[in-house]
């Protein structure tokens, strides 16, 4: 049973997301993963969103560019935490993404994470952070990736 | 019966989007007006939204600041033209609402309109614009209001 | 009969603006083009807007990048609603031109759509909302049009 | 027992970062709050990070201005989820605290919120839809919180 | 027979103006000045800059803010040298009436100022510079007020 | 003899200066042309621009990226008029030379134009039309070159 | 004998300059202190500069606002270290004085600091860090500062 | 004994700060050079800093993109001087390295470069600097380097 949700606004986002994806799959954490828009599928967005809880969903990613309402509109219909990821824009290069994800109103949070692939991936472990809370076998991973991370920059040897 | 419907995300927005509504009655064009919010009450705005073609508005003019998602998501739920006044924040001045209400992706447009209340006044007159295509007293009285924009500025003697 | 004008500032908008009469064309919406620019040609811009009225425009649509004047100063020449398509520039990437295009004074309103392409097609589509207003098979189009959209997501099935 | 720690960079942030303790007080949910230096007390903060799984914290909140490091120094030493307010300036208005919360490197992620009062309201509420996960009164009340937001913008009569 | 023209967009931007008029004045250099919109007054604009050179007019300074397209139109009407002076604005600071006036399209140039004040002084100077070419007296008095400045800078002493 | 000064800050920014000679060419303008930077060759370029005016140096042209000091050092040594071309640069694109370049204290000016290959032309422009107040030639070469401009637009037909 | 010397831009930046100052008076280490511009002042600067190092000066610190040259051309005359500190501005918050201080060309450094009052304290405290390289009264001052900085932040007590 | 220490916080700045070490390396001023990151090896980075004065570390060069924080915390664990080089990102273009480094809080100084590879060469010519107060051969190795630089830019022949 999936723990968390994936939504992406449109089709291009696949790249960065695939990023969420597998870290998600290195932690063997189940996930589902779908193409919803803010702005062009509305209903089957609020819909989708209210069936979340009772599956079992404890996490949303939502990835969205430009005039980012993606995780604005699924944080407006759950009170699950919303992870967002601001999809690089190839005009402003994602500073339209992360304003409009990041400068929500109070009382209906974002979770903002870096633009593009660096969010992507964070997303993915920030889930897992809120995951480990209660599941000890994640969290024992999270702190072996962190050290992991850790030995994989002190064996890097410069050379000039 | 109203035309035009104004919408705001917020009661704080009231400041900005009075001097649309002022404008709309010296034109004598009846709107409505309600605060409804993308983020805090994305059902009743569908809902309310859902309600607008049939009571024969033709417009819809949406004031939203920061994540100002409130105008894409009306556009996302409706085919009448969509009007968004991006309202001056506390931080980045109204640069995020700007961006937030311009950047709307392909498919679902939104007319972004100046920051504030210049914005909140040429929302006025472009709602204007629009029924005046298919109302000669509109047309004319707003020939006549540019007339007399331009006598106002003529008039105007520089003394230094 | 022609019921949208679309104005570049110059032939080098014409790979954007393509994507704005494609979509016009999709609904068999006549339309008509021109290169013209608010800095090299300003008495044959202020003549050609001065005609548009006349021959039955409803909107007009202007593309222009950097200093981008050019959808402002055909609002100046009249009171049929202008929208705009700030161009992507090389230096820095279109925020001039949509500073430019939204931050329109007070009486003189520009509807501002996204930078580049995206932009360039919701122009397109607002423009045909307008005319949706008195043209039922319109209408209809863009209500279809917004389904197909819809079911296209819907019909995505991602795999990772 | 604190759920919830919140650490802020100066005490001049304290009149952002009461807002957040304000909600969590509204909701019941004890916290402890700290002033600790990403910067100025680089040691004591890494050696309260590490306390606080052992004292149940579940929860990091942290508030920071100009070059922000604080919510991702916390984020290096610990797994627990990490909540970042970019805290208003003075020159740069919180642009500056908005990215250098936002723009974490994979691997160490922080949950950026929007920029100041904004952002510290949403912290408590994002914090407090973790804790939901495992707490059915908070959910509760949560849900009721969300409830009542609407409620209270429904009730909102306009006048102008 | 005045050699110089300012021209404003609005009278609020007579505050920021006068402080050119007020070293013209002590130059003795003769200047008229008149309150004219690119965007409310296109041909009185038009046939105004028609008028300058027969007049005699060397230099044309224009004072715009916000979608400031005032200059460059005046440049797209005469091939008199405009100078253009970005008026400081509400939201954005001026930052939109600085990309609008400085990122002109080739062919059709406008001399940029700074922001606000310092930008409506140094028009002032630099219109000057371009009449010092042909009047000795005028250089002269440039050199003196060089000196002048270099002077008050000298002669402060600073005490902690 | 030369009438025009060309000063570009480092040789990297000759393929853009080149645009603003070869516009000087086809006006039959003579021009000098120098590499001379005002971080790097301080002394050369205050001793250079001393011999400016002695040669009959009329207008001084001066391209430099980044921390763009150049022009407004050439103003500090001189009455001249002295325009600034802000070269795009690899991470800001130019926003650095434009700000640099535009921001200039009151008394100093510098005449900015746009960034890049935009501005190197209108350079040459804005010196010729500088050029032109005293020289009837220059004056009937700038008038034509408008009317070629303007017809070179016209004649476009765009078919899509 | 002064080992830092202090050159501010203009007098305006007195209030900003005087908290470098009092830092360096805490620390009992002489300086001097003048009002020269790259702009107003360019020969007496260059002169200024020119005696720095036979008067056993260490560090030069300057501090400017907008095209803020001061220190890249102070940094220009000499190998001494050169900091910087970029004035806020009125209208652009000292974003333009940060990139001018900041973005300076290969091979003339210049330390740029925080923009205002930050950067004035950070200013002193950067160069006494230099000084400190040889001076070990001010290295144990330094580091006696810096741990009385971790001991006034260890007080403070918050109480909501 | 290498005399200053360049840290960088991942492999993918190694591109960048190759320049840094290829002047020093020029200057045959021995330097170490460490992958270590403020935000994966926090207390390894800690560890490391804590070595550097007693091995005779004299400066301390860090490169770090994104929410750079590397050079604010070797900053917090020193009182050496410290150097930050924003890495050029991928989507803001280092505009989020520039502000992260360079706004520091007061008392915790960080000396920032400008972006990428410019900077990563000043950083170099910046620490020789320091190094030069007591070292007369650097002292002359960079006045030469300063006439050699001015020297390259003399000799260039600019043909159009």
């Amino acid at each position: 049973m999936p723990k968390i949700a994936i939504i992406m606004g449109s089709k291009s986002d696949l790249e960065t997301v695939k990023q969420t994806a597998e870290i998600l799959e290195n932690f063997k954490t189940s996930y589902e993963i779908k193409v919803l828009s803010a702005h062009r599928t509305p209903k089957e967005l609020a819909a989708y969103v209210g069936t979340l809880e009772n599956k079992g969903i404890k996490v949303v990613i939502a990835a969205a560019g430009g005039s980012a309402a993606l995780a604005g509109v699924i944080a407006s219909h759950t009170t699950l935490p919303v992870i967002g990821i601001p999809i690089e824009t190839k005009s402003l290069k994602g500073l339209d993404s992360l304003l409009s994800t990041a400068q929500m109103p109070p009382g209906i949070p974002v979770a903002c994470m870096s633009i593009g692939s660096w969010g992507a991936k964070n997303a993915a472990i920030f889930s897992l952070e809120i995951l480990a809370l209660e599941d000890k076998k994640i969290k024992a991973k999270l702190n072996a990736y962190k050290k992991q991370m850790a030995k994989a920059i002190k064996k890097i040897k410069v050379k000039i």
